[in-house]
């Protein structure tokens, strides 16, 4: 059904709103002061949402059965309220808001729950799949800043999932592949074989993936390669590089897609010559640019 | 700190808009359409809450952090998501959407979590303690429509802490002490013994109560009585009555009171002779008045 509100008396009205500055002026008294800038206004949107929708003490119920559920799902490998931020598109604000738009460098997005620290490094040019399974791609680019001047020695960590859309350490043989870390030539330069990034759904058995189905929102992923590049002097780069022409770019479970990332991923046949004449046993393969831009640390 | 947030440029104002509008959108389809709205306003709110506050990485991964504590902590007899809702005021502010204010319909206030369905019954002028140890309080007045017109056999639940602070509930004995439920007469009248409310704590033990204590709350709440009252035709009121001159009025830590609910109790020496002529045995009492008006069934 269509809720339709009716207007509040006057005497409702204020019965709110005192309750809500109230519940401000609890937090007054916090030697926190970022604490309690953050705590009140927590109160003053949570109430307006609240008092907007006019929240039924059945939905109230509801919503605490839900987080109470968020909270018994959650353990060390499953973590459901970063599932939840994700789908409701708050890590993507939060990503926003700490890497604002600064001249041409490149956008930011999730950073998501799959890096690992001690990924293993390879030479520029080097196969990051470890064996993974997946059709090879190759990706190269450079590492610049905001003025166009190469970045040397950044260090750029990549991890993405395989074909079968599982990244290694959701495998239970302690395997190692589709992540390494490498670092930039003198003129910013960097290359690595990978794979093609292929589409895979975020963990859907839980309260958020009954959330979603209940929407009618897919799970789903678009396809993506993960990268952080970080530089001394430099804002650390977190984002992922997307597919042109894949179907799930509009709809993205986490909101993590920005025009800007999305590249043409061009396709090679296995007659095609590598770019470093490595022999690829007949396969197809394909190969994508990704130059990446540097924000200065200062920047927020 | 205090946060000095700059203002931001068009082009990230426009990233972070743009994607407020994404994630509203991704509700779009959503068949169940007040889900719809409600998720819509969430993602509304929870966004400007983010923006506003420019939440760092830092602060975001803590939220996470806090809610996965108050999911592990929640059991069959812990709720600490209530707690949460408690005493940022959202519990109040529900039950005052749902309560909308009503000619002089009494007011109401929050549940919380200690009623107990199958409470036993006393006749009016009954004693609810059943051996709960307190000082004896005369209870008594009227239930009337907002007509003024007495309301007969009014179910009235009542229930609440003894001198110790603490619900029959709470205790591991199994004791049934300080709840029951009687009906109003004929005239709406309604009389029984009870305890003197006391102050007790909220459970602290937990995230919300080291997030009380950053912030310089104190968890206790104002001394109460509950009251439940239903009666064919009327809205259900639930609220409780609280005690002139208790120190905690004003800082009680789930905001549930209101001035029409602070009620004189009278002192009264064991000289005074009790209404039902009952024998106190030397001890002292008090005794309050609370009539209460419901308002018709038909109202939100």
């Amino acid at each position: 059904m269509t809720s339709v509100h009716h207007p509040l008396t006057a005497e409702q009205q204020k019965r709110e709103e005192e309750l809500v500055a109230t519940v401000v002026a609890s937090f007054d008294g916090a030697q926190d002061e970022r604490l309690r800038e953050i705590m009140q206004a927590l109160v003053r949107h949570s109430h307006a949402f609240v008092r907007e929708v006019r929240l039924t003490e059945q939905e109230w119920t509801q919503a605490i059965a839900f987080l109470t559920a968020c909270g018994h799902i959650t353990d060390d490998r499953r973590q459901e309220f970063i599932l939840l931020s994700d789908v409701l598109g708050l890590s993507m604000q939060t990503v926003a808001v700490n890497n604002e738009a600064y001249e041409d460098s490149t956008e930011a997005t999730v950073f998501g729950p799959f890096f690992v620290g001690d990924a293993p490094r390879v030479e520029i040019g080097g196969d990051i799949a470890f064996g993974s399974p997946g059709q090879p791609c190759w990706v190269e680019g450079t590492v610049r800043d905001t003025h166009g001047r190469p970045i040397a020695d950044a260090r750029i960590e990549v991890w993405e999932a395989d074909e079968d859309g599982f990244y290694d350490v959701q495998y239970s043989d302690d395997r190692v592949g589709g992540r390494a870390h490498l670092f930039s030539a003198a003129d910013g330069g960097y290359a690595f074989w990978g794979l093609t990034p292929t589409p895979y759904p975020i963990p859907h058995d839980g309260p958020v993936g009954q959330m979603l189905a209940a929407v009618g929102r897919s799970p789903m992923r678009a396809s993506h390669l993960h990268f952080m590049v970080a530089a001394e002097g430099s804002r650390t780069l977190v984002t992922h590089i997307f597919v042109r022409g894949d179907e799930l770019l509009a709809s993205d479970s986490v909101f993590g897609v920005k025009e800007s990332l999305i590249l043409d991923f061009e396709e090679m046949s296995a007659e095609d010559p590598t770019p470093d004449g490595r022999d690829l046993g007949g396969r197809t393969w394909k190969r994508t640019r990704f130059d990446i831009v540097l924000a200065p640390a200062s920047t927020g």
